[in-house]
């Protein structure tokens, strides 16, 4: 089938959407599809009869909103073959995607949504797949570790048949960024643990309400779809231990600024895990970890030794390392910006970019 | 196309191709193609009617050995579409890609002597795979680093748009494990250079002959994969500068034993390179590198700041840095065993599920 035969429908043009259609207009003609469906959250782009549209014309189009029923419908009735680019983070568009794929229509996102709520809805989406004999396929890169080689390498792991022992790491930017801050392993940290997180917050290294970033909650998705992929049927993000930085009284803070405002009555908490790590010669840090063969996933602090490649990170760094029985005691280790629009839109068009590769 | 239309043909079953037929075996038949060719240096197994073969009779095979020409032939009248697994790291098969490929045979394959002799093999590979139209397509991940992510990586962020400037690292399990043991980051190597050298023969570590690693042409061919990857027109392993850590007296010696006995008499250049780091506070290691901007390869003992990645490596591990534009100041690090039976046949697994996946 040509490339020409191949029609693309792209939600959210945000930070990372952005950087997406911009990669995407930079593809060779061989290797772009038409474009013939844009949206952002109140606006949509598309014709009938599947002309390409321009992402630039979104704002002033007055198209009649689509329902997402009525997107699939859509999109699986091109001339050829569908690619639909989620660049949300919707629970909404991600419980469409098993109907997306019945359908025929591919699936490439950095949208974690689908892959760690429910387990029902992972096992309609890995079903769909299977049930479309490679016609439809998903491929979702950037929900962990952004453009990073994470996904793709645990699935070659696992399809090669690799027995994957142990998956851990820091899975955050901004968590790693806080905690090589607050207790980097060279011993230089200063900064009380709020002044961090409020220097943090201004730099815009973390979500507009840190509580978002410090509930462990985005973390808990990552390790929920690393460990299914791993091969557990972890149910999700709520059905391990996750530890929470907010501290309990907290919790209930009104807003933002509150929350901010009362944060540094509890430095001294985490200055005693600081002390506490120090005093065996380790640091803390925000650790992410599946044990494949107990079943067991956590997130929260943990002690690390100093010299190990998870206390060495430096700036808002990821780093997962995979345990399997062929690379034996040293891990296979991937490290490097684990979020931002530029690296996470990567993920998103080298991943669709394979689906055109299978599709054409 | 149903995937019991793809056919296979193995060359080598040392090492790598023993654990790779046996990654084989271990595939769902949804992913395995038909086996219809495996070979080793004087034993080949085929029939002209393309049956099944198990690599098992091949040793008690009397099938008339096929020259290259008439393999290419035989694979290229299969009923559906071949692909040719290449485990050697034979010069003459690696030669005969271009012709493989122009008659539609996907190769994959960890021999690097394809991507890293003349510019001309290169440029022919290259043409023919663009010629095919996706119908041949190569796949050689575990040309460089065995399984780790780093053809398919460097690849992607091409593919997407980033700009690599700079490629660095430690390329070779061998020279990773002289230099980890000699001069390890904590100061606590004891040993003469000459003493580790046989230790690493004795382990296994090196080569039968040990100069083969130590000329450096190893991570010289490694170099030249990821600098053409890059965009650089590297004429060939041998048109950059490339330290050999042979002293130069010792070139000539008869015999792998006669170059052992000798080694100790250089160990005092080795200390001193050693000690000359240690004064600034440094550690010397065995890196290869690639300055896209300045189109400059090369390849040689450099001294590392302790504390960096490539000072902190552990065992025989190798580690990739990728710096790139969207990457910025902290680059994109991949990590891990990269040689070995088991790990280079994942690679060429993975490779070959990826080429299925594509052409079914």
């Amino acid at each position: 089938m040509s490339p020409s035969k191949l029609y693309l429908g792209v939600i959210g043009v945000g930070g990372v959407g952005t950087a997406f259609l911009s990669q995407l207009a930079s593809l060779p003609p061989s290797l772009r599809p038409t474009l013939v469906f844009v949206s952002r959250s109140s606006k949509q782009l598309y014709t009938p009869s599947y002309d390409a549209v321009s992402a630039s014309d979104l704002q002033s189009s007055t198209s009649r909103l689509l329902s997402l029923p009525e997107l699939t419908t859509y999109l699986s009735s091109t001339p050829g073959k569908a690619i639909l680019v989620d660049n949300t983070s919707s629970q909404e568009v991600a419980d469409a995607y098993p109907s997306f794929l019945r359908r025929g229509i591919s699936v490439v996102t950095p949208n974690k949504k689908a892959f760690s709520s429910s387990l029902q809805l992972w096992t309609d989406i890995v079903n769909a797949v299977d049930a479309s004999n490679g016609q439809a396929m998903v491929y979702h890169e950037s929900s962990v570790g952004a453009g990073l080689p994470v996904i793709s390498t645990l699935k070659d792991l696992v399809a090669t048949g690799d027995q994957v022992t142990r998956i851990e790491g820091v899975f955050s930017g901004t968590m790693s960024f806080l905690f090589n801050s607050f207790a980097p392993a060279d011993g230089s940290g200063k900064g009380k643990w709020s002044e961090i997180v409020a220097q943090a917050k201004e730099a815009g290294y973390t979500e507009p309400d840190p509580r978002d970033d410090l509930n462990g909650m985005d973390v808990a998705r990552k390790l929920t779809i690393l460990a299914r992929l791993a091969g557990l049927k972890v149910q999700g993000p709520d059905s391990f231990p996750v530890q929470s930085l907010i501290p309990k009284p907290l919790g209930s803070a009104d807003s933002s600024d509150e929350f901010m405002q009362r944060l540094p009555e509890f430095d001294g908490e985490m200055e005693g895990y600081k002390d506490a790590a120090a005093q065996e010669g380790k640091v803390i840090r925000y650790v992410g970890s599946v044990d494949v063969g107990a079943g067991k996933v956590k997130v929260g602090l943990e002690t690390v030794e100093k010299g190990t490649p998870i206390a060495s990170l430096r700036g808002s760094d990821n780093l997962i390392c995979f345990y399997t029985k062929r690379y034996g005691a040293n891990p296979l280790v991937i490290q490097g910006a684990g979020a931002g629009g530029e690296v996470t839109a990567m993920g998103v068009t080298a991943d669709l970019i394979k689906v055109i590769e299978r599709l054409r």
